[in-house]
């Protein structure tokens, strides 16, 4: 019994690629517990989708979904940069990583970062790489992250 | 006289895009001066050349040439992120900041940084970030950029 609710806990939370139709079952809500994210409306939202689709493999925002509640309970995005450095090199750069926070503890956090590093690595990155808060350094470190840099920001609005 | 000297020098370091002809006037030599940076084909140069220039607005590589050695001798790329955060906003990333050791100074590294820092607006981006070393954060700071988060990073080779 163990055994099959263990596999159908994995079954329920399978990390996929963001659809249109997310927008209906709570994805700009799970952005709002991360930062300021006003209402998008149906037509931005399918224009900024499709924006982003037209990016293909270079630009890849992944959900998980609560089959149970069918809401999407989990995100993170990552978009290939390319260099000329590294022998024309590729960079992911992992950004937007939220999951619910009724949804804590359930280890979805891990599965949206190894999905994004995984992509990474099958585009060719030499690295990936994010910013996060020192609170979070450490559950990054457990996705096999390390500190390097810091990260500096000038605001427009 | 001063004022024309220093006219003149205002000309001489002017911020431009990069062009396919700057593989010829040290680009990839100077890129070496921040990380590994091995030689690239003039092939492999214009096939990534062709690549981020279909991007257009949303992946510039900038560059300053010293006009009397042809030259160039600083350089700085931003690209544009698309998000459906912040009413679907944008942010400007700064990546390759670099300026020639024997051209320091100058304030090159300001007129590249305030280059990308005006496109990200034009852009409409909400802020613009960057990650650097602990060391370079005085210099960031004098270009108004204020330290936030911390950089996590995962090497695939």
């Amino acid at each position: 019994m163990h055994a099959n609710n263990s596999s159908s806990e994995e079954q329920k939370f399978q990390v996929r690629k963001l659809q249109i139709s997310d927008k209906n079952k709570g994805f700009i809500e799970l952005l709002r517990q991360l930062t300021v994210c006003d209402s998008v409306s149906d037509k931005d939202f399918e224009d900024q989708f499709r924006e982003l689709s037209a990016l293909g493999d270079d630009h890849i925002i992944s959900v998980i979904e609560d089959e149970s509640s069918g809401k999407i309970i989990a995100t993170g995005s990552i978009f290939i940069e390319k260099k000329f450095l590294r022998n024309c090199g590729k960079v992911g750069h992992i950004e937007d990583v939220v999951v619910d926070s009724n949804a804590r503890g359930l280890k979805l956090g891990k599965k949206i970062i190894a999905f994004l590093t995984e992509h990474a690595h099958l585009m060719g990155c030499y690295k990936v790489i994010l910013d996060c808060s020192l609170e979070n350094k450490a559950f990054y470190e457990k996705c096999g992250f390390k500190q390097k840099e810091i990260q500096m920001v000038k605001y427009f609005i």
